[in-house]
């Protein structure tokens, strides 16, 4: 199969390295000259451009820009898709992106494969990065009735969704199928409110006014402080951009962490320890089903 | 040197290995025969007993027990000290202990070694626990009046306090010295706050009325949630009695980390991303002072 792939970063080129290895056709494009030269020279992909048109041959695209640049591109990929070209992307909220791309292009549908590293560039990129991972793919919502009367008449998209899945599981990754603000909410929950959650904690410790105490916390501070501060502690642009993509579901979230600190604050204040004890046995017991 | 121990569990048979290894004689005391049993069958320790009694002959004592039998302790031992006997603790929190013990005994000085296993009890002790591990004395707090007169008048405990940090030293910990007052509220910030930020978080994805959504949350949640929802989801006596015996300085820290969320929520809300980004970026830079 000919699949196309905009965007050659770690999550792209992560994508092609696995893809081009089941002898599928590798067409890459990056915005950067360089990028497509390093691309061509590791052998990540069959074919690199910084122009779009070089797509025309691809039966399925996956963008892999950052979250604001995927609509723009589709929008840019138009005269270059026949009828049945699938398009998907991999950002990591889907409600907006779904939603703008499915007006534009009747064969979109939202993914997000949650793998990733440290790294970004097409330097990280690795083979078997999605091994194991979750890839979520949002159809557009039927029940919102965002899928356009023409799409719904030729009973797609159920036929490119399990070319989707078939992908997916040939990487190794594990596909869930939702509506994309089903997916939104849960990101929420499990990714985006830990950011923000453990980003009040650092804030609030560097709000310590004495001084010897915020010395003496800072070289006691050890593995508790360590993971419950990681997320809140990490890139600052990709934290803004998961608020701003998922505002209405994170905040739905913040405002439900913020009963149960109230509660938690609570029961601290007035030495309810038992019904304290008991809130964290219930953490206790539940945690591991979080946790695979 | 003759050194007691009360309480076999983790710490306690932690800190009798390192120090019998280092030729000390050893002198053991738990409630239950069978603990004694396994402590002088493992040889570690010289002398074991439920009798405190035996600790008669000990220069320096550290009593290891939960932090609600330390006092209690303290006031049985007395008849057994001699004037010059160091008594010393480890319990996680100082201000009431050692506020407690000073009153019964003028030559105690409150401990804690920030060391410790997911593992409890005399099978779980092990040497070297304490290499590289902060180990805080908090000597009775001048400024507050609690030091008793006598000891005032001695001159104490600084050549108690001396001992002490060389063990410590020995141990291969490293000494802070410090009031119980800052102890406790250094200790609120980087440990008993992350035990309740994080169990906040389970507490509130379990929340979730959406069956879709918290069964989808539950299959996605991956490093960023297990991390940040550790130490939330950990033992719950620990954390009641975190709570219960740091209550003041742990409520203290709980309010500024409501207004810190408060103000996050607040920037979310009215999609202020500059200021939600550079509180992030202050976050991002800052958090390496709290890692060693």
């Amino acid at each position: 199969m000919k699949i196309g792939i905009v965007g050659l970063g770690l999550i792209g080129g992560s994508l092609a390295i696995d893809l081009r290895s089941q002898n599928h056709d590798l067409l890459g494009v990056s915005r950067q000259e360089a990028t497509c030269k390093v691309a061509l020279e590791k052998g990540i992909v069959d074919l690199a451009s910084t122009d779009l048109s070089i797509l025309k041959a691809a039966e399925i695209i996956f963008i892999c820009t950052p979250m604001d640049k995927i609509a723009p591109i589709v929008e840019k990929l138009i005269p270059y898709l026949d009828n049945d070209t699938i398009v998907t992307d991999v950002g990591s909220v889907k409600q907006p992106i779904v939603e703008a791309c499915s007006k534009l292009w009747d064969n979109f549908i939202g993914g997000h494969p949650m793998a990733g590293t440290a790294q970004q560039g097409i330097n990280a990129a690795q083979s078997n990065l999605f091994q194991g991972a979750a890839y979520v793919f949002t159809p557009p919502d039927k029940s919102t009735g965002r899928t356009s009367p023409a799409l719904r008449g030729r009973g797609q998209p159920l036929a490119n969704l399990d070319k989707l899945k078939q992908l997916a599981v040939s990487l190794g990754a594990i596909p869930y199928i939702c509506s994309p603000e089903v997916h939104d909410r849960a990101v929420a929950w499990i990714s985006h409110l830990p950011v923000m959650v453990s980003a009040g904690l650092v804030a609030a410790c560097l709000g310590e006014t004495d001084t010897d105490v915020l010395e003496l916390a800072q070289n006691l501070a050890s593995s508790g402080f360590r993971d419950t501060s990681r997320v809140g502690g990490g890139n600052p642009e990709l934290g803004t951009m998961m608020a701003q993509y998922n505002q209405d579901s994170l905040l739905r979230s913040l405002y439900g962490y913020r009963d149960r600190l109230e509660h938690i604050i609570e029961l601290i204040e007035t030495k309810n320890w038992d019904n304290l004890q008991q809130l964290l046995t219930e953490n206790h017991q539940a945690r591991p089903k979080f946790l695979n």
